[in-house]
């Protein structure tokens, strides 16, 4: 059994969850794949330099200044942040992009309307370099960035990241798809932190996303989380506290 | 045999002697350790981000903002695109920081007059780690950043790093330990590139210190080859165009 975790900007950009979700990855006792967000950062760090940023439908348009930022923030600061935290809870792990040993290619999206730049759909994922690294006790921590094999990074959704790479671990791994944020599961009233939904299936999205339920970035989330559990994945959208146990939204 | 290669910040600076390497590397046809500067992206992304710089004596002060700034710098933009520009040319590598799988350990240094900040001096390297991904091919991209496993990353010199990685793989590995930068070789001086220096031995090093050849960033450069040649490591100072050659200045 793996675990392939995401956690979400929020949880990146809170030292308080962040380190409940870590101790709690350390706490699973076996290796395991962390994909992190991190808009956020990369958010606050454009600012910062003055790099202006356009969003469309909650999606990053990346230009090549934004393909800077996004490096600096997601593969330099938040990842290594979490690696060094991870080594100091006496974790064995790796940061990686999608660059880093081939581990996820994609190719530059190619939208009929909208440019979105630097920005690159899964084509690819390595599962050798997964494998031989999880057979060899090193827990993996991904950073949203993917490559062309041309010599461009390119800018990914960390939920697709998330669920490509567990699709392509799929095959008798008995992989854990978990999508970890700040609320305890799916919630059919956003400020009501006990409405949790308990069991999302494919027949349900396009009823929560027309009452208003799913909106926003939880619409390709859940529509990750789905593809995933269509090919048999066991997917769960929880808590930072709950990683581990079997609470949150259940997708399938 | 294995290259252990340290490129310096001039050589990450510039696309053509950094495509120039990089092709070279690519050429040596197995696995190698590739450790990169940056200082002068590091500079010029402190400037961006209003975060002052103080140098001494060619090493930079490390507090808490200019970390940040060097994680962005090192372990983002320069690492993953040199990872990335490396498997556009089909060599397959992982860029790590010290912090990747505990690679390079280090403490913050103690010195007696300067508060460095979060500097670090090399304590151990997992030689394992290395070795595990040599053996399937895998080439390592080092960015110059340790840790201290306890959940801080420190800024560390890259020669020092190279210098430690090669001494420490040093047991029957056949280490060729090469810097390369923007000059042919050591110079007698520094206006005529036709004045390498053949051969520097220990012995020699605080004359050339004394006549002025060897000065600023260049005095741990030599005295990180001497150390490592002391141990018996082939080592060499060269220019991009030489490496997989003879050419340039041995250090014994």
């Amino acid at each position: 059994m793996t675990y392939v975790i995401k956690i979400g900007g929020a949880v990146v950009d809170s030292p308080l969850l962040l380190n409940d979700v870590l101790d709690r990855c350390a706490a699973l006792g076996r290796p395991f794949i962390l994909v992190h967000g991190g808009g956020k950062v990369a958010t606050k760090l454009a600012a910062d330099l003055g790099v202006e940023q356009t969003m469309v439908d909650g999606r990053r348009v990346t230009d090549a200044e934004t393909l800077r930022v996004v490096t600096m923030a997601y593969a330099g600061l938040i990842n290594k942040n979490v690696v060094a935290q991870l080594q100091a809870r006496g974790v064995q792990c790796i940061g990686m992009t999608g660059a880093d040993a081939d581990l996820v290619r994609a190719h530059k999206r190619n939208h009929p309307t909208i440019d979105f730049g630097f920005v690159g759909d899964v084509d690819a994922v390595n599962t050798d370099v997964l494998e031989l690294l999880l057979a060899n006790g090193i827990s993996v921590v991904v950073a949203p960035l993917t490559h062309d094999g041309k010599g461009s990074l390119l800018n990914t959704n960390a939920d697709t990241m998330a669920a490509g790479i567990a699709m392509a671990m799929d095959a008798g791994a008995m992989i854990q798809l978990r999508f970890i944020y700040e609320h305890h599961g799916v919630l059919r009233d956003i400020n009501d932190p006990t409405s949790v939904i308990g069991v999302i299936t494919a027949s349900d999205v396009d009823g929560l996303i027309a009452d208003g339920m799913i909106s926003k970035g939880m619409v390709p989330k859940i529509s990750n989380a789905v593809e995933a559990a269509k090919v048999g994945i066991n997917v769960r959208i929880q808590h930072t506290s709950a990683l581990g146990t079997e609470e949150g939204t259940l997708v399938q």
